[in-house]
């Protein structure tokens, strides 16, 4: 349950108005009028409260949840304890994700300027804008309305920030174009020099970076990631994409819309992602291949070559998820006469995250 | 020889003054008379210096070391050189902690708020605080006696900081509630939303992240280091957790008591270490899985599965160590008739860090 | 072609007077007098635009370009579109990098002092150096000559920034000494403790880290990495060193002259490199271990040994790199009869980066 110290919370809502709400079915409709206090986890939830279901390893926490009401599947409607509210969803974490919201809308920080940001004269703050204490804000920027830009964060000469983003304390942004609601999270550095250096007689001599970095709407970058700008083309992060903590995109990486790019995830330069690749923890996809749209990366995994169409994939060198495990399997007989301590392994999961 | 630009140096102390505060035993209790001025390295020290060895494979370099004295097992009397002084010590490291400690007491910041920190009047301050320039300190933080804030670190609404923290300039903490004399170094980001989507026709929609943080006492946590808030459950690091650099901790994680998480290691949602985990540099591990306290995990690992029992895994996906090592081996000698060239590599250590 | 709202174009530039100033041979010396007005990739170069080709497989792209002129080496000469004007180099991506420098000089920031800067007296402050918002000098920093602190940087007591530095954003520098023109991106952390305990009855003993950062001249380190300072001894980052983004540096580190290392690598305590070694995207090196001048190491290798003499190792635990090689290989043949779809994978490259 939310602590009240940090959250503020709306409700009681009703059965009804909450599955009205999200577009959800009221399983028992004569239940309608039950009133639910909070969300919990199931493994925390009393009558008060309402959970959801979604991952089927927990499903014996459900049949026995004291959840007062629950979103879950229709399928799982057999195992629901009895006298528990079901909200029946195909989606039920993106239900739950609406219900969340509803009882802890988001906040919106004050629109205020804080005295202490050093603003350039050039640049065009728009209406409605939070601005932080120690924000630095450089000649020509632009920032949309309703923007957020946190404590110390910096942006550089001529950055373009769209509507409604947030901009985390501490970010460094750069040569950057972006689009409307991009969220970013502290002390991301985002536009700054690529990685690129030409040796002649045992001097590395850099190469100027000429390019900039260009984020579409809705997009969500991670806290620490670092995103370098683009050497002569850009760096390309597309609409809907969402990029974890501590991932470092290289220069001209292009990511296709909706792509999810889990934590430490490393991209070589000039990759290009197409739209919907999933890319599991601390990938590392070498430089200036292509990764067909709609392909999954298992999370550790090295890709050394592009991906034609669209498949999972792990391992390292990557392959053909199938392959890779049948590998993982002839390894482990290599050695089996020996023993095989596979019960030493629970089997609760065999999922990468 | 720490350098004085850097270092203000306590002493000189006798052998006898040093064996008796750390609780060594002198060997040649004759020259407990004699003066040291200073602790250095092996390599490096001479007749004024007291230095330790606790790694076998410096041995020789202790038979060989000009130093006036050393902290050393009693089993490694007979490498010693002659008219070394000897502190034995079964833990020649936690040793040698201590007498350094004695040479170059902690620093303690001016208990002193700089101007320029922006405090909200809400915020309650401890006696005895230092709080550098630029830090901000929003509504209803706490802060406990004799804690430090760094220049430009932010404290989010309602935060709560222990008795003697130290916070590092930059950091970024949110929705967390920590214990006393927690150490976090510069730029860490603690608190920020987890890493939650649920995915509609092709949207991904943010999932409330409605936990906090709970750190308890005596916590450290590296530079650049993530620690997401949890979802709905907290993440939670317990009593003595070491946390290097640039760690990834997802969104409802529990770290046992005493676990040493290395540096780039990323820990996925919901996963549960037990106490005195040690997890090596660049390790992986999945999401929603237990690791039995007192495991260990090799550097880079990948682990998958849950671990019941406490045992030492490697490689990845991670199985037990002694199976890691057989298919490392049988995977040598797959290719072996066509050459080996083992001898390429030296053999002085087989450790990773 | 970089963006007019980032970036101040000169030139244009003659064909002759390019080839003059980079010390290319200009192929076709009765072109002399083309004009050039900017530099362009291959693929969106038009007639004004002078291109270049350093990577075999962009090949093809050469030939169809329509690019004015471009850098290439003189065997691909025959390959070149008619009537492209060509500046012949053994070493087209540094000839590039130096055309591209005369269209783009280096900014010089204003040497200006920003007067929301904390700077304690007894710190020395170079001519013109460029001190942004917000920074903040402790007591006898001394900074040469016309060096650039950037928005919230934090140097501690003592450190030293040799001349025409540029230290970015929100980097937190401690107990460091370094040389002139050295580059750090914003969000580094330098100096501060490694990550040391002695572990005694359950405690995790905090070893005094008492050695400094040491970095020589021409460094660049990227935004985001973490540099520990030495435990006894100093971490020692030599001249030319190019260190990229989110790498993790351990205590007592040496890096010999001109070293790369590439985004997340981690290098684990009392490690040493020799001149020159190349480090892959997220390689893992083990403590205590030896790497010889001039070896490469490839991307996400896990370098567990010490390796003796200059050579080329991959894999986890990392191998030399035709063993390496073979392994995979035996191991795909290992599950070959089942099935094999290496064609599902293309093959436009096998590198990592």
């Amino acid at each position: 349950m939310p602590h009240s110290r940090f959250y503020d919370r709306k409700g009681p809502f009703s059965a009804r108005a909450l599955a009205d709400a999200v577009e959800a079915e009221l399983y028992q409709p004569e239940l309608g009028g039950r009133m639910f206090a909070d969300v919990a986890p199931l493994g925390q939830a009393t009558e008060e409260h309402i959970s959801f279901l979604d991952n089927s390893r927990y499903t014996q926490q459900f049949s026995e949840s004291q959840a007062g009401a629950c979103v879950a599947r229709a399928r799982l409607i057999p195992m629901a304890p009895k006298g528990m509210v079901l909200l029946i969803s195909e989606n039920p974490y993106a239900t739950y994700a609406k219900i969340a919201r509803l009882f802890y809308p988001e906040l919106q920080p004050e629109a205020k300027i804080h005295p202490t940001a050093v603003i350039h004269p050039t640049a065009q703050i728009g209406a409605g804008c939070a601005i932080e204490p120690y924000a630095v804000i450089e000649a020509d920027v632009v920032v949309g309305d309703g923007s957020f830009i946190g404590s110390g964060a910096v942006l550089r000469h001529g950055v373009m920030i769209g509507k409604e983003c947030k901009i985390g304390a501490h970010c460094h942004i750069a040569y950057t174009m972006m689009g409307d609601r991009v969220i970013i999270h502290p002390s991301a550095s985002i536009g700054q020099d690529g990685f690129g250096f030409a040796t002649e007689r045992g001097h590395h001599i850099k190469v100027p970076q000429l390019g900039k970095v260009v984020i579409g709407n809705d997009v969500e970058i991670g806290a620490g990631t670092t995103i370098d700008r683009g050497a002569a083309p850009d760096t390309v992060i597309s609409d809907g994409v969402k990029i974890d903590n501590l991932v470092q995109i290289g220069h001209n990486v292009r990511l296709g819309k909706g792509c999810i790019i889990v934590s430490q995830v490393g991209i070589s330069g000039s990759t290009q992602l197409g739209d919907y690749v999933v890319v599991g923890g601390q990938v590392g996809i070498a430089g200036h291949i292509n990764i067909a749209g709609g392909s999954r990366i298992a999370a550790k995994s090295g890709v050394m070559r592009s991906v034609e169409h669209p498949m999972d994939i792990g391992g390292s060198p990557a392959m053909p998820m199938r392959e890779w495990h049948k590998q993982t399997l002839a390894l482990k007989n290599l050695t089996k006469s020996e023993f095989t301590k596979r019960n030493e392994f629970s089997s609760d999961t065999d999922e990468t995250s």
